[in-house]
């Protein structure tokens, strides 16, 4: 038995401060044919691939393209970017060349609760203390952007308000990359005249900023100047809402993207390259990368493996109806992620006793990914299983998830890049190439754009949620309504709602029936192109624990950080 | 006579982007001797002087430094960093091996009023667009860094507050890079129980932050993390201060700032090495580039040429009772800027009026220049004049001013870098090195460390600023007491006050005399190691104009960015 998950002795950032990573310029040079010039390094190891390069690659022929699920995800975690970095380190393993494209990691979650967001043990991508800190300054873009425009908007209130507009309908927050739970609710302006007008506001984290999941969907810079102009910033006493484009705000908040839509790239502790790009919340926006990396990655690789976020129910469906639906993008193969300890937690037991074989309860578990794999097949794509390997997985309960994902016609296979790299998943990786050669792949997009607004969010609720229906307000249906005879009607819905279950009750873990999906609330993102439909308590600015990562977070001695994970 | 300011028909983005600037690992290695593995770069043009390189230089004999400083600032303009920049060309012009040492622009004012802020005409540092929006983002880690302190005070007082902090006496405000009354004062924590406690709170700018302040002052990672440990953020119910040390906060802090910490090295539009690093307020913190990059370049170079925030009154006499007192730094020579518009409008001339000669007056805003020169004396420093030439002036008025310089024993000369780069300041560069060979340099710092606080203030008000007398109530000085009782006498004072005038009342041009200096409160920056005495209304949240900046910057279909001044 291969050494596992919670015996390395090693944590995360000691494994990727030992490594020996080689200069970007070579890594893009050798691997990837990418010549000096067309790199902007960040230090030595970290560059943005030039835009002007990107568009040259155009008539180059697309690589395969690897979407990475999971299961509902559960505190016993599943390892998503972990098998994302290990599956593509597996396949340059097996002679493949193949390159990944990830997420970037948010700052605020970094000093919170979660820890950094590279990846784990011996499938990681590095260096990981600059990519779970600032990185090449991306998100700092995007957040100076999106305040930017909260500040053009009270400074034209101020200086006489000649649009209108109404300050109890301000629609755009501020945000900031920090988990900061005193700044969801505010009052600003206070003060006196000099301050302006007061009123209630707040602050989301940069992640779930719209200009963030625009600056993911946009195709180049001109897509990105437009769809940053039809942000509706706000509405007027009687309703007509108003454009960032009107507040020309879209120019200035180019240019302050203008270096970061670039994609950036790095590479894993095994010297293969990999995109990490943009990272929009999973819940009010669509949870993947960056266009423009993926799109740049499959002219680039045979084989590009990229990742959404949660669960499929939730990221594969947003992937896929938001995402591909806009750009074209179709994968070829998914990889279901699921670990032992997961399941058996679908299947009811508690985090403490997950160490003990528990067959019954894993079999009563597998039903959440039984779920996933036949919502899968609906978008017609073929699927593999990784298991993440953890120590405590017993044969037996093995061979039972290989039986049960047989039964539905998909291998399922185990894998132990964690502790062994990329050779830990060369068996997935020999799967995934074998389901690509046999081009079962005939993308199925879930709805039509000429759908109804509302029947979309149904279709969604009971195709893949399998809700008997969804409830929602005259309100609510009103104001589709509405949007639909404003011209919006052919956008996409984006649901945000709990990624622990697919019902509304984040306890019902496994594959629940017998629930409807409440509608609360919906709006509308005019610029990244999608309506937003919220089920459930939806949070848009976490909190800190009360003993935060930034509690252990240090720099040594020698310089060197310490305590992130 | 040659072509002056205001003849030019080319923007200065025009002209910087114009230029054909060599990569900088090729300026580091040919005027500096820095090889590549010590640099980091940022793309080819900007790149990161490894901390540990720069330690290595420690045995090194220290270059001259010359210090460049103005006169009390108008409307009309003065022109202190482009001078700074084209003196150091025209350093070079003349055969030295010159560099400066500058301090970064901020985010808020470059979409405000201010526009850019990276020299002018042909005395440019490059590449202008990068320097002005998020460089190598030091300023975003800041941001980042003060707000996570923000975030755990917040947090800590959620989670049971076992420190006793007293809501009500939170020092410690937030940041934002971006100039938005609307969040000068706010009420955070609104929304019930989940969002913590309701209190009054408030943003400054990035550059008002106590963070940028000590990372200007710091001389080295450790130094850093231990003032950072030092902050006062907050005070319990029995007003004991609580230490930013007591939130574990440091550690996570300085991890932020690691990268940050190192100096920035670009080249002026002719190739000549500049540092860009640090850019604290000149108000309510010291105006100073680092300490890491100034002491850097006095390694690196024969001669180093900084500059100073606001007038002489406030940026000269921080420089050398904050920066040269904790420091040691020496100026070999002051350069003090002016123009000839600048000086009429000291001695009363309308803004509109200014182009046409007029004697009278400029002999009356003379008073202004003069006093600065004595001040400069006072610090035992040798002066030279630049007179940072506009095409209206007049062979008279040039005249004048050369003669009442003279008659204070100081040089003035024509400078015209702005039209010409380094060889229009050749005359100025020639003035400033006899200066310096002549040796006379001989720093008096204006207090001893050991003198009362309240003394200090007093000191400062009547030798520099020629006031009367300070006035302050009863609160301010048992507060200063207080402090002298906790150990913080010895402390430098850093004196926030309008820059428009040497006394408090903006208006008051030229050399008022007969006022007083009230001092309406004091604070306490215990990470930083000063105290700001705050005289007049202090600003530490801009707001934006009608017609901001951000009105005309824009990325163009070529993709270049345009309209940034």
């Amino acid at each position: 038995m291969p050494a596992s998950q919670h015996q390395n002795p090693k944590s995360d950032i000691e494994i990727a401060q030992a490594s020996k990573p080689r200069r970007i310029v070579e890594v893009a040079r050798e691997k990837l044919g990418i010549a000096e010039e067309n790199l902007e390094p960040y230090g030595h190891f970290k560059a943005k691939v030039s835009m002007d390069y990107i568009k040259s690659l155009k008539s180059k022929k697309d690589g395969k393209l690897i979407l990475v699920t999971a299961i509902s995800p559960t505190p016993a975690g599943e390892g998503k970017t972990t098998t994302t970095v290990g599956l593509t380190d597996a396949l340059n393993h097996i002679g493949k060349k193949a390159m990944c494209a990830l997420r970037e990691p948010s700052l605020g979650p970094c000093f919170g609760v979660k820890g950094g967001a590279a990846g784990g043990g011996y499938a990681q991508v590095i260096p990981m203390e600059d990519i779970n800190l600032h990185f090449t300054g991306d998100f700092h873009a995007i957040t100076s952007a999106h305040n930017l425009l909260s500040a053009l908007i009270d400074n034209h209130i101020y200086w006489g308000n000649a649009l209108g507009i109404d300050q109890r309908r301000v629609a755009w927050r501020r945000v900031v990359d920090m988990n900061d739970r005193a700044l969801r609710e505010i009052v600003c302006s206070l003060g006196g005249v000099a301050n302006g007008f007061p009123r209630e506001a707040g602050f989301d984290i940069t992640v779930a900023s719209e200009v963030m999941a625009i600056f993911c969907l946009a195709k180049d810079l001109e897509d990105l100047k437009e769809r940053l102009g039809k942000i509706i910033v706000a509405y007027t006493r009687d309703r007509k809402p108003i454009r960032a484009s009107e507040l020309n705000a879209h120019g200035a908040m180019t240019a302050l993207l203008k270096d970061a839509i670039q994609p950036n790239l790095v590479q894993t502790l095994e010297g293969t390259p990999a995109f990490i790009h943009g990272g929009p919340f999973a819940n009010i926006a669509h949870g993947c990368n960056s266009v423009s990396a993926t799109t740049a990655a499959l002219k680039l690789a045979d084989y590009v493996v990229t990742e959404a976020g949660f669960g499929a129910d939730l990221g594969a469906e947003k992937f896929i109806d938001i995402k591909c639906r806009k750009t074209g993008l179709k994968p070829d193969c998914v990889v279901i992620v699921a670990t032992i300890r997961a399941l058996k937690m679908h299947g009811g037991v508690a985090k403490a006793d997950l160490k003990s074989e528990n067959l019954k309860a894993l079999e009563a578990g597998m039903a959440n990914l039984e779920r996933h794999i036949q919502n899968i097949k609906k978008f017609g794509l073929p699927a593999v299983v990784s298991i993440n390997r953890f120590s405590a997985d017993s044969d037996a309960e093995i061979a039972l998830v290989k039986e049960k994902c047989k039964a539905l016609g998909v291998e399922a296979l185990m894998a132990d890049h964690w502790a062994e790299g990329g050779a830990g998943a060369a068996d997935v990786a020999r799967a995934v190439v074998k389901t690509i050669d046999e081009g079962k792949a005939d993308l199925k997009l879930l709805y039509p754009d000429d759908m109804p607004l509302l029947e979309k969010i149904r279709t969604i609720a009971k195709e893949i949620y399998r809700a008997d229906d969804i409830v929602a307000d005259k309100s609510v249906k009103d104001q589709l309504k509405t949007w639909e005879e404003m011209g919006f009607g052919k956008l996409p819905v984006c649901i945000a709602k709990t990624q622990y279950s697919f019902s509304t009750n984040p306890d019902a873990k496994g594959a629940p029936t017998g629930f409807t999906i409440p509608v609360r609330e919906v709006r509308l993102s005019a610029g990244a192109e999608f309506i937003v439909a919220v089920c459930g308590d939806i949070m848009t600015m976490p909190g800190l624990p009360k003993v935060p990562s930034a509690d252990s977070i240090d720099v040594n001695d020698q310089g060197r950080i310490v305590g992130l994970f």
